[in-house]
């Protein structure tokens, strides 16, 4: 995974400039949460994607930079909104925005970051910049469209796993899609390349999250995983474990599914759970369709008019990042 | 005021046709506030002055539709955010979003439509687009900086007269500037002639702010100003008014202010701030204060290069708008 040192190396020195400015903007209230967020670190995955994607057609990656700032930001944005929705009180093990602060501050800081990741695409040419905009605009939506469907479905009972995976894809998958596509605008690619670019990173971020919610309940080390392993169980999240437990469980054991979520004891919960998944073979399931999206991906990664041994690169990347845990 | 009766009708079709699309969209937790707030009527002064622009270099004002509804999305997701800070439970006498769905549903749809409010823009070519979404941006987060000075502001002793002009200039005057310059920039005007209009609209915004304050004191008829009247003394709002008497007060009476402020009786708050207003002759300042404005904003709208007549026109609009209940 160390391939792309110099990019992320690259980033961050992008970033530490445009963090460096914050420091002495009023009011401090805006600012301070933008600065705190963007220092809690996190793989760096999205701007990262948009410097390989220039790279692949051998233009400097530096064209990326401000694509790649403008991804991290609007992920940072999501994440300090998302994080009010979930009434969550760490992020990266650190207390969130409107922990650190309040609501109000949390909403309106984030409201400027929002405003910000489109910002620092001016740098770009009128062409660049409106078709930069074009994209992120349309990927912002679907990413807030995600989120709202994400909350629907709490309360839904008859969530369909179809329906589960166009929630991530919109909720997560489609930004490392932009993300992409926003560095193949860099380097001029055609078209063409730029729309197989951002199928390949749509997939690849399916994949992702199935992973992840695979490792959410099987994870043998909660250290590596960073979370708490059982935690999706234990919170009841309709997940694609959930939902296609649910889909094959006979009429008994959707009844034991059912009452293990109403269960107290989050011990007996998670056992409870983790035995039917057992019984009914779903890690493999999700391991399976995980693969299928990781497929796609590549299949699309193929078609991509681009340094062939640097695309080499990147699937050996891509899976690198799959199978961190599993 | 019925002079502008033509362009809001404009406006109000092209707003009808962007709501009517909002039906259908789901996940409907988001559109249907959207589509809701946008229902709850108002002036529309900001897309008005939008056309108003455009028409004044004789272009047709059709140009500027989509700038019109650009600032007016923008206005309203100011609008549902800002309920959510201020636990606001009416806007316009209807609910307000928050109190009719929920908290996070507030937050979502008015992201969404700080997202819309650049993607109507996509209809413009490519150097309009750009000139449109820099200014836009901007002013998104001077917007932004002004709504934190203001909450920043309740926990303060030491708020200047000077400090609240530059608060409700970012919190509510640019946008009108970047309105008329939106407009301006659709007509293709020249930028001397954009920035005096911007100029001009800046100024007004203040003026029409501090009538507002004045209002909210001193108004004599309820119905036509639409507020409770002496909101703003009850809620210990450090509006012109009350900075002013502060500053003015001799020590007897900022005591008796503070003990005021600490009154739980309303009636007996608002007599008793209103005798010192009357005693320092506040109302006569403010006045005098959004007539210096007043007069700024003519003199840039005189330097602009457009159609005298129309100009004329605009100020009279504008003259009208600053006394319709003095």
């Amino acid at each position: 995974m160390n391939n792309y040192q110099s990019f992320l190396d690259l980033f961050l020195k992008h970033l530490e400039e445009y963090r460096s400015h914050l420091n002495s903007k009023s009011p401090k209230e805006l600012y301070e949460p933008e600065n705190y967020i963007l220092s809690l670190g996190g793989k760096r995955l999205r701007p990262l994607l948009a410097l390989i994607a220039c790279d692949l057609f051998d233009k400097d990656p530096k064209l990326a930079l401000n694509s790649a700032l403008s991804v991290e930001l609007f992920h940072n944005f999501s994440l300090i909104h998302d994080d009010i929705l979930d009434a969550a009180p760490l992020r990266r093990n650190k207390e969130t925005v409107h922990e650190k602060w309040n609501t109000n501050i949390a909403i309106l800081s984030g409201d400027v970051m929002l405003v910000k990741a489109k910002q620092v695409l001016e740098h770009y040419d009128f062409k660049e910049f409106k078709k930069l905009n074009i994209l992120i605009n349309k990927t912002a939506i679907e990413v807030c469209e995600g989120q709202q469907h994400d909350m629907n479905f709490e309360s839904m009972d008859n969530v369909h796993v179809t329906n589960y995976i166009d929630m991530i894809t919109n909720k997560t998958a489609v930004l490392l899609g932009c993300s992409l596509k926003m560095g193949a605008i860099n380097a001029n690619a055609k078209e063409e390349d730029q729309t197989n670019l951002y199928a390949f990173g749509k997939h690849l971020g399916v994949a992702f999250q199935l992973m992840d919610d695979l490792l959410d309940a099987f994870a043998t080390d909660q250290k590596k995983f960073g979370k708490q392993i059982g935690g999706d169980i234990m919170a009841n999240k309709k997940t694609f474990l959930f939902l296609k437990a649910q889909e094959l469980a006979s009429e008994k054991q959707n009844k034991e599914l059912l009452k293990l979520m109403k269960t107290k004891d989050p011990q007996k919960k998670v056992e409870g759970v983790l035995t039917i998944y057992d019984t009914l073979n779903i890690k493999k399931i999700c391991q399976q369709e995980a693969d299928v999206h990781t497929l796609q991906a590549i299949d699309f990664l193929n078609k991509v008019n681009g340094n062939a041994s640097k695309k080499e690169n990147l699937k050996k990347y891509a899976k690198e990042l799959l199978n961190r845990q599993a």
